[in-house]
């Protein structure tokens, strides 16, 4: 099958090299993040958020997310996704070329206020000055924007927020200019029926294309049980991470991301294209363990293997 | 609340004292066993499988059933379940007093000649006889029958399993006299999609009445979204094995059980009532591994802790 007529029925976005990175203490070398993101893309991956454009002094992991963002663009076919903490850094992500930049408003101001030192209407205000920004590029150039509200399904500080502050706030962030917003459980609260109840929340103020992905985490071992609650939603992107990084599953606090390995499996089970070679996904576990040999990789699937005749839903013989 | 007036949507079926200790090394002593059962009941947990009726030589660890089966049935309100292989096993279970008796039946023949040295003919006879053993006894004291179809969503030996199999198979268990029809993962083959199909599958034999719980694994992650699915198909009894007990979820082959912890997290997450407190389920950990300490115990929850501001669907006031 050629690039041209393959489909796939769900994106599954590669998180790792950011949000697996960031939460890390080893440093992955720079020709390390190359190879990870050159191997997945040739697995079959097509989103990968490859860095953040933060301070080098508050995240070292990322300090070289420019040069990354430039070599994963010479990768065809690759949705190169970055995440920005204010308009400086959206700045950094335009003039590196990103695909699509992220911004996260907590929709705890708690916590909004702890981790960013910005209030709500900061935030939005941000938001506002990007989406400026991006408008003043000619309209090749755009990037996509997506304005993801963290703390969506509760917040370690200040525990459920109400759901008119999640409104109000999804609201605001398209008014401000986003092109879509994303729903993050940073703190692994969520569960399938609070899934189902923020995804109708959140579409039901901006529109259902308005709200096509979901950032899940398996702190509480939840975190397929909620994709699944998504897809029967019709959510069709789901962010996840290679081998769990960023967060070991069984320690207090760990950000447990969903592995995508696991992820993928379960998609392909259901029938789910993903237009993701499991074989060659496994495979890249190796470059990043070899990158990175003081932290864990998780994974069930990895572990226990492929069911006997297994056939995944992505057909076998595209070329890639 | 009394104990009469207080009622659960789901019932969390506990496995481990049977499935989770046959598959471990260790022997727990017959008096941890006991504590582990009545600390659980007084949980709120009201289905325990405390054990398997298999001569001693095969499973040591659970030589002491009848033992565990008369001490369980002194509990109020405890429903004492046992797994039994044969006809022999379900009179040791019925001389036992034991309230609900699952005979196994493998889908796969391969597995069942296998494990049981069985031909499926040769278990649908067992399963005529023990029917016939229960209906000579007096009516109030027949235990539960259920069949259940292990390997029903394939097996390491052949792969999937043709539905027809499953469907005259499902049919042969009700007709040789069971109550009930149980679907057991045995292999951790499942998927959603998969519990939806063979869930609609087994019922169009037999009915819905006749197929209300289900036994699933997490040997590649997915237990609790397939335990969602088969919420979404209306089933109301899962099995669990606390701390996932009898099978690191991690290792090669493993069985890799749910987690009652993180099971009843889910459902009472969900708003939907287990009558179990979480606080003191998981303050049963510390018996079973007092117990068997170089057993390993999982589970995302017990490590994570509760949200904050969690508030199970379960009251708290009721009496235990």
């Amino acid at each position: 099958m050629s690039e041209a007529t393959r489909t796939t029925d769900i994106l599954v976005s590669e998180v790792g090299p950011r949000d697996g990175l960031q939460s890390v203490a080893s440093i992955m070398p720079l020709d390390a993040k190359k190879a990870w993101i050159a191997a997945e893309a040739a697995a079959g991956v097509t989103e990968i958020e490859v860095g953040s454009f933060v301070p080098a002094r508050v995240l070292p992991q990322l300090a070289d997310t420019a040069e990354v963002v430039a070599f994963a663009r010479t990768i065809p076919g690759l949705t190169v996704a970055v995440l920005v903490p204010n308009l400086k850094g959206a700045q950094a992500a335009i003039a590196a070329g990103a695909h699509k930049i992220t911004l996260p408003l907590s929709v705890s101001e708690t916590h909004s206020l702890a981790n960013l030192r910005r209030t709500h209407a900061q935030v939005l205000e941000e938001a506002a000055q990007i989406a400026a920004a991006i408008a003043a590029l000619p309209v090749a150039d755009r990037p996509h924007f997506e304005g993801s509200l963290s703390t969506v399904f509760g917040c370690t500080l200040e525990g459920a927020i109400p759901d008119a502050q999640v409104a109000r706030l999804a609201e605001g962030l398209m008014a401000a200019g986003c092109d879509e917003i994303g729903l993050s459980d940073t703190t692994g609260y969520a569960d399938p029926r609070a899934v189902r109840h923020i995804i109708r929340l959140v579409r039901g103020v901006v529109g259902a294309g308005a709200v096509t992905g979901i950032h899940l985490h398996n702190t509480r071992g939840l975190g397929l049980a909620n994709v699944l609650a998504g897809l029967e939603e019709g959510l069709t992107t789901f962010d996840a991470s290679l081998g769990g990084l960023g967060g070991c599953p069984f320690a207090p606090g760990a950000s447990g991301n969903i592995v995508t390995e696991d992820l993928v499996f379960m998609l392909e089970a259901m029938g789910l294209s993903t237009g993701i070679d499991l074989d060659r996904l496994n495979a890249v576990r190796d470059i990043v363990m070899a990158a990175i040999p003081d932290e864990d990789m998780y994974g069930f699937v990895p572990a226990a293997g492929l069911p006997l005749g297994f056939i995944p839903a992505t057909r076998k013989d595209r070329t890639v």
